[in-house]
């Protein structure tokens, strides 16, 4: 498996593992609209965030979203932040997860970052576990405001 | 009161300010150090991210920090993030931290946000509530790995 910048022509496999995911899903378009394409290409040009897929043999297997942002606090450092992690349920239960997120542990610490942190849904005790294992701390509310 | 991006000269009373608060405290360094005259300037030419600060009677009596990322779901909308929430303990229960959000919810509109999120310390009862007045609602674990 290798881990890789998502590219233009992976936006139909990214974007069916993003959209797979239920508890997330809300008034999306067709997989390939062009909203997806524009953001893609925004997000991967802004060398602030970048949208990475874990590919094995030729296939999208998984995804994760990487975002570094400087701060003021923690002596000025950086902060990341992933999010849109998904892996292919038909990959599930192989360490792939574990992987992606060791990775992302891995390039947040090559770009000097003090923290990583993520928000993951309160109903997703399972998912918790998963990142406590890695070593990450759920000490935060995680609250949103919908402004559509 | 008005609120306006932190300039170098708000330094000294904006680290001020995000210093006092000890539930995120850590090991950090004199008000007047250079890390954060470079973190401030890096974020405030950045385009992505903000620090503004609210004056009242020509003192710096508030702060926060917001930051646009695209994202690939909700139709490639953008999502705002507002962090790094502080009112002078001088200066409060006169609702200017709910001026505050209310520009902040403003400006994620302008700037055509789906959603503004956050995260607040789970022992923060009260500001839990302050946000669900605003409209937010708790629904995700806020997370974080230390790699200092």
């Amino acid at each position: 498996m290798i881990i890789r910048p998502a590219v233009e022509s992976d936006l139909p496999a990214l974007m069916r593992l993003l959209l797979a995911d239920r508890a997330t899903l809300s008034d999306e378009l067709p997989p390939d609209s062009d909203c997806y394409l524009h953001a893609l290409r925004e997000m991967q040009d802004s060398g602030v965030s970048c949208t990475y897929v874990a590919v094995a043999d030729e296939a999208v297997v998984g995804t994760f979203m990487l975002t570094f942002l400087r701060h003021l606090m923690r002596r000025g450092s950086r902060v990341a932040i992933v999010e849109a992690v998904r892996v292919d349920s038909a990959h599930r239960g192989r360490g792939l997860g574990t992987e992606m997120m060791r990775w992302a542990i891995g390039e947040s610490r090559r770009r000097g970052c003090s923290v990583l942190q993520l928000t993951s849904n309160l109903a997703r005790k399972d998912a918790h576990r998963f990142y406590q294992r890695l070593g990450f701390r759920g000490t935060h509310l995680g609250m949103k405001l919908s402004l559509s």
